[in-house]
């Protein structure tokens, strides 16, 4: 038996036990690397990743330490006794195997492995390991046994109210953040959104990373319901909220990957906002050679799935394949693009046209689900609720119900990027421009990103501005410094001009 | 900058950076999870990731801490000034993705991947990724530039020496352990024979951990090679060995995924066969239903890779394809398998002759590289050397030089698994055994493992022992206990009898 100490360390949702060296109950030479154990004492017993230490002021050979993630999860006090095992692996690893041997698996062993996630019987590298293997193909039945498992134990009911409504986008699109203006119109209108938002995987910010900017966005279960009660919409980081648990786990790991499959994406998303009790979804495809999806085949072979998927699991899903051939908006990164929403928001006459656009016609088509709607008056409702000021005055409820944020300043490291001809701008990078905001810093500081002074159709003349890049810290201005030069994001037509 | 503190952590081969909560240089609330830094200081930068600690006595907020791999690596005293930066991802991972995506990868960008993980630029998961994406499928020409990849920078060179000689099996066959007689044999004959042995990967002993039973096998270069020198043979731990280093990260990954495909397989031994020296190679394919290579089949297409592979990088291979139909030997479990080799060195006549034929036909197969030998004669001097008494001289001689080893008791945890009906055995279920012994604590003690009395064709009366299960510790008996009464891996025929 060893007494239990906790190490306040914490290692983003991975188990971690120390022993020392010299432990009493347990012989060191016989852990083998990357050794999981499992943790007896407990209401349950906890797997983690042993780790040896040769430090008495950390751990004694009297002792076990565990870090935060497990001590948590131990629950039990400092100083309990505790018992150790080997971990025999997971037993669903076996389907993992199936998988990269290319076979089909079924709902049972979908279940099987994301309980096992969900318990952390998964290393990180075997949650690894579970995504490309199933990254590489999965039939339409497989995306549903995902999804279905992915939903988790707990999920929200909203007495009294038949429809409730959300809106996603897949991503791919830089400054893209239609979400916020679309939850400020449908609250005004009166529909409930509770808004499950995700901070960024791959891209410069998260919907939950620019609202961040605005209001606070970790919201518990209770106020997260009550704000929606009272305001008929919320915005939460999804990951604040006791909901589909195991997508948090392997979006952390698809993070750290920088691996992000359709197939997946679908899953998750779908069992996140079934999850939170959504009964209607308009979910955006932005189409363009530079997004995340590249032709309007994929977007529809993509929208067949998940309508299929959304059918089985009875969530009304409306599909919108929208223009995403280049970034909406102007503001790229957190700070920038809770600017461009908020000049929206205002009515300010030099907010961004596109991305105001885009909002009326999106939260239009959410608007019309309610039955008393009529069909194709969603547009023009969602216009009057923006000109009039009642999203703004929404929004402003919202931010203020949720806590106000104490706006974090842009970056003040700036370099304007300046065309070196003049013509007209023919297309923008949607990769390009992400890679060089990501570099800039702005998937790690809000105030990091890109600010787009011209957009594809405009004119330039040789020397004016493109864009302005900003940073926080000289180390990520120097990173994207260094590749701009080679290739800025922007093609400019100089036909007709010469 | 920030002050280094070395924190006496081990674990197993990731480099971890600690940094307090209320960190000097460093705002913790941008680092998201699963953060990989570089920290710049020393000679050049490392890669860690990093963890965030809320205890002084850990790490003050002046300070960053370092695990012993990462401390090791950064190679400055602790006090020096270091600073930190979020590392980029490895640019090599774009390879990663192309493979998801069913890619053939080229040369270069093998080369690419290798060295990121030989530079630390890989995670664990980022490894498994790699393993998983090229597991399902490679062409030979990428099984050649993953081997090429793999050999390393460092090679041993054995001076005056026209053939050195190896000998390896790919595994699957418990108790097989040929190699430790194959070496005695041909050291006494006088061939160099610099073996370098793998530690278990998913068996209950891999040919390190046997031989560990007798003498030490953790020799540096110097000692390797000296030992090589004066007594022709030399059996180390690879990982010992300055050499291959990426294949070590990446076994540890596969062990603890519990993955190994044949074409990492074979990359991995052809490495390190040549980054040892080895310029001629017998290689033992067992084939068995419940051996890892099933078919004849399979077996041919891998020799026919394996031979190319060779051929490309100068190594001369003969491939044998021997019946891996059941257990070679009666002990399973490194000091069981270590008394059967010592019998059969010893010229018991307790001895079991499976294993010891089988030494004797491959070892005479290594013989067979040395051109003075006559063809076919192999065989017949490989056992005039054994029943003569020279292979134990050679074999005690190589213990000595490595440094004999305190043995490891057996298990004194038994149990008798014994016949249920009058028979003969039909047959004896690899998997199975090799997954009871795994049970029973093998692959974590030397002493545990399973000591079968009965093979196949042999007669057994009813309550007559089968096998004995062997624990260290009561957790793995009571494992072995509660998985063997459903399936003792043996199948006895009883039509004979009745």
């Amino acid at each position: 038996m060893l007494s239990l100490k906790h190490l306040s360390i914490s290692s983003f949702n991975e188990n971690i036990a120390y022993i020392h060296k010299d432990c009493n109950a347990y012989k060191v030479d016989d852990v083998s690397s990357l050794t999981k154990v499992e943790i007896h004492g407990g209401m349950k017993p906890i797997y983690a990743f042993l780790q040896i230490v040769d430090d008495e002021d950390i751990v004694q050979p009297t002792e076990i330490g565990l870090n935060n993630e497990a001590f948590e999860k131990i629950n039990i006090p400092e100083g309990a006794n505790v018992s150790m095992t080997i971990a025999p692996s997971a037993p669903s690893l076996v389907s993992i195997k199936r998988k990269i041997n290319g076979n089909i698996l079924n709902a049972g062993e979908y279940s099987s492995i994301i309980n096992d996630i969900t318990s952390h019987r998964y290393s990180n590298m075997d949650i690894a390991s579970f995504l490309v293997a199933s990254g590489s193909f999965m039939i339409a039945p497989e995306v549903l046994a995902l999804t279905e498992s992915l939903i988790g134990e707990n999920t929200f009911h909203w007495d009294n109210e038949n429809i409730v409504v959300d809106f996603h986008c897949l991503g791919g699109v830089p400054g893209n953040k239609t979400d916020i203006i679309i939850a400020a119109i449908v609250a005004a209108y009166g529909l409930p959104m509770p808004k499950t938002a995700a901070p960024s995987l791959t891209s410069c910010s998260g919907v939950a990373d620019t609202f961040s900017v605005l209001a606070n966005v970790n919201l518990d279960e209770n106020k997260f319901k009550s704000i929606v009660k009272d305001h008929r919409a919320a915005i939460a980081n999804y990951n604040s909220l006791p909901i589909a648990e195991a997508s948090k786990t392997i979006a952390s790991v698809e993070r750290h990957l920088g691996l992000l499959q359709n197939q997946h994406l679908a899953a998750s998303i779908l069992a996140i906002k079934i999850a939170a009790g959504v009964t209607h979804l308009v979910l955006d495809i932005p189409v363009g050679p530079t997004s995340r999806i590249k032709s309007t085949t994929e977007a529809m072979r993509l929208r067949k799935l998940i309508e299929y998927v959304g059918d089985m699991l009875s969530i009304e899903i409306d599909v919108v394949i929208t223009d995403g051939s280049e970034p909406i908006g102007n503001g790229i990164g957190s700070v920038l693009e809770a600017r461009d929403i908020m000049k929206i928001l205002r009515n300010k006459p030099d907010a961004p046209q596109d991305l105001l656009e885009k909002s009326l016609f999106l939260a239009g088509r959410v608007l019309e689900f309610d039955p008393q709607l009529r069909g194709g008056q969603g547009y023009v409702v969602a216009k009057e609720i923006l000109s009039s000021g009642r999203a703004l005055d929404a929004m402003n409820k919202i931010i203020y119900a949720q806590g106000k944020a104490s706006q974090p300043k842009l970056g003040h490291l700036t370099r304007d990027i300046v065309a070196t001809q003049s013509g007209v701008v023919e297309s923008i990078d949607n990769t390009r421009i992400n890679k060089i905001g990501v570099l800039a810093g702005a998937a790690q500081y809000a105030g990091a990103g890109l600010d787009l002074l011209k957009k594809v159709g405009d004119t330039v003349e040789q020397g004016e501005t493109l864009y302005r890049i900003h940073s926080v810290n000289s180390t990520d201005f120097a990173f994207a410094n260094s590749v701009v030069d080679g290739n800025t994001g922007y093609e400019i037509n100089t036909k007709g001009v010469y």
